[in-house]
């Protein structure tokens, strides 16, 4: 079993290329950006998608924005600046977003004082640096994770919280793989994730690959499953985790929260310390995106709904902390009362 | 605001017509059943759906078998007995194909000892009071319902349990259509409901038709929306009601009762008596059909699920009573405790 196969992004010399996680599993293609508008706009129309992997790319965003004002010899702000804004107002819930261009600028202000020509690249090394954290603290977080999980287990996840929405092995994938890479025989229930279907799409496909036993149920099907006693945990990613553990993340995560309680099942929340925003006492001051309304009307090319008819199309919702029994990351298992566990977390040096 | 316009099923002389719900909302064609296993073939494929309907559906396709014997010259029972058989099997969830069959079936030995050639035109013409009936009922239940709606309300539905699922005006839907008519102000949310997508083009197109306000939303984001406080009831239709008040309906109910409880929202099923089954003591009798995985890998023609992922695809869950608020009837509206409030609408004459 490998992982490595699933590059979401990957440096190429002059350019980051993106998994075009629209047209998967169907196709395997990349995206090329050779530019922070490119990267903002892979961003915004879920050819990248996922809390960790758009953090990363916005990173890189930043990184070619740099590069091209080195190419024309122009002033490093005039490009970097507009690039900031325009990367931070991609998409508005994942705090990972905010999160890695509040590192890339602070890089950028240790590095006033250096010669001009070497912004470019030490905010380059600065974006591979977010990536390969990332990927290391999706391989620990999984590893703690892992030991949550007993020796047999069918889990069911929601969304896509995997290589292709990290830099790779996952976050709540992170945890099913290296439980089983640790022996345990894990057969995960994928929920398909409408709108967007990363559960069909993405998940399905990840852990096919891997040959992990997978099977796809329609979101609403989760209830009746877990009232079959046929669900022994919940495992999901995080957008966003407020300072008391409310957690912000796909669309139906929260239903999977209360069912899960109603049966006493573990819900069990995944996701590297840089997706925890300290700044929110709770979950009622993450922004949720409302995206087009067309997302809802079909899938891709087609439309099945009644022209005109108007739709609704909440991206994210908001779990609140009591129905989480753990938060998993690179840097512990955080238990509840999470606002000190959550606390205690962030104190560790990372 | 008619509701005539919507004819699910109807009869043409020699045949049952029905609408083909597979292909709605981009075509309203009819599918022509000349024999019971026409008629039964079109509910095993969902050409019509709805407990109701596929009652009614099958009572025509009883008549259709005694026509062809009559046609033939041969003996009824030879007709009769396969025909019986076949639609009986065509669908196990839904109470009301059971009902309508033994209606029919009763109805014939009533006949035994008339004529054999009057046994045809007898069984068509209770066929049609099926269908008038189910009529009545609905616009009967719809009444009374609808003085449980406040006089503006924005209200839930999951699947269609419309003029589409019924004989016209629907249970859920009557509901809400009987509540317009009284001059409420009722604002629709139809969850989309995966995987046949019944919301988003049955329910939708109905009430689009009828110039009633409706919002479509994936099924995982109804409880996002209870969570702002957005939703004032929930009703849905009903596939089979045991006698202490568990509801079999369409896959998806469930969870929306559990988070209705969760949010003090009200949670109403609307169905006939006819989809009362009082043989059954509570909900773990109901058998649950498992459809084709196929219908959870995509949708129509388009296939968006990596090849070769297994699905499970159950079409039904269990809602248990004690999260149902009321049971909305063309007899009245039972209350808990179920099991004395039901029994007193059963014996009640219809």
């Amino acid at each position: 079993m490998s992982t490595s196969a699933v590059a979401t992004l990957r440096w190429n010399e002059v350019a980051l290329e993106l998994i075009d996680q629209r047209v998967l599993p169907q196709r395997l293609d990349y995206v090329r950006c050779g530019s922070a508008a490119e990267v903002a706009a892979a961003i915004r129309d879920m050819v990248v998608r996922g809390a960790p992997a758009i953090g990363c790319a916005a990173a890189y965003g930043i990184a070619l924005a740099a590069l091209e004002a080195a190419r024309r010899g122009e002033a490093v702000e005039g490009h970097l600046l507009p690039a900031f804004d325009l990367l931070a107002a991609a998409r508005p819930t994942a705090v990972n977003l905010r999160w890695a261009l509040e590192r890339m600028h602070a890089r950028w202000r240790a590095l006033a004082t250096a010669a001009a020509p070497s912004v470019a690249p030490e905010l380059l090394a600065e974006a591979m640096r977010i990536q390969a954290e990332d990927l290391a603290a999706n391989r620990e977080l999984g590893r703690l994770g892992a030991s949550l999980l007993p020796q047999s287990a069918r889990v069911l996840t929601h969304c896509n919280a995997g290589a292709l929405a990290t830099t790779g092995h996952g976050t709540a994938l992170g945890v099913i793989r290296s439980a089983v890479e640790q022996g345990k025989q894990i057969e995960v229930i994928a929920d398909e994730t409408r709108p967007f279907l990363q559960g069909a799409r993405l998940t399905a496909w990840e852990l096919q690959r891997d040959g992990i036993a997978v099977t796809l149920i329609a979101d609403s099907a989760a209830g009746y499953l877990m009232s079959l006693g046929q669900i022994d945990a919940v495992i999901v990613g995080a957008d966003r985790v407020a300072a008391n553990g409310d957690v912000a993340n796909k669309i139906g995560t929260y239903p999977l929260a209360v069912l899960a309680q109603r049966h006493a099942i573990p819900f069990y929340v995944a996701c590297p310390v840089a997706t925890i925003d300290a700044t929110l006492a709770d979950g009622a001051g993450i922004p949720i995106e409302e995206r087009c309304a067309k997302e809802v009307l079909g899938f891709a090319q087609a439309t099945w709904a009644p022209s005109g008819v108007a739709a609704r199309n909440p991206a994210f919702d908001i779990t609140p902390a009591e129905l989480v029994c753990a938060l998993i990351t690179e840097r512990g298992v955080a238990r509840p009362p999470f606002g000190a566990s959550i606390a205690a977390l962030l104190s560790r040096s990372g």
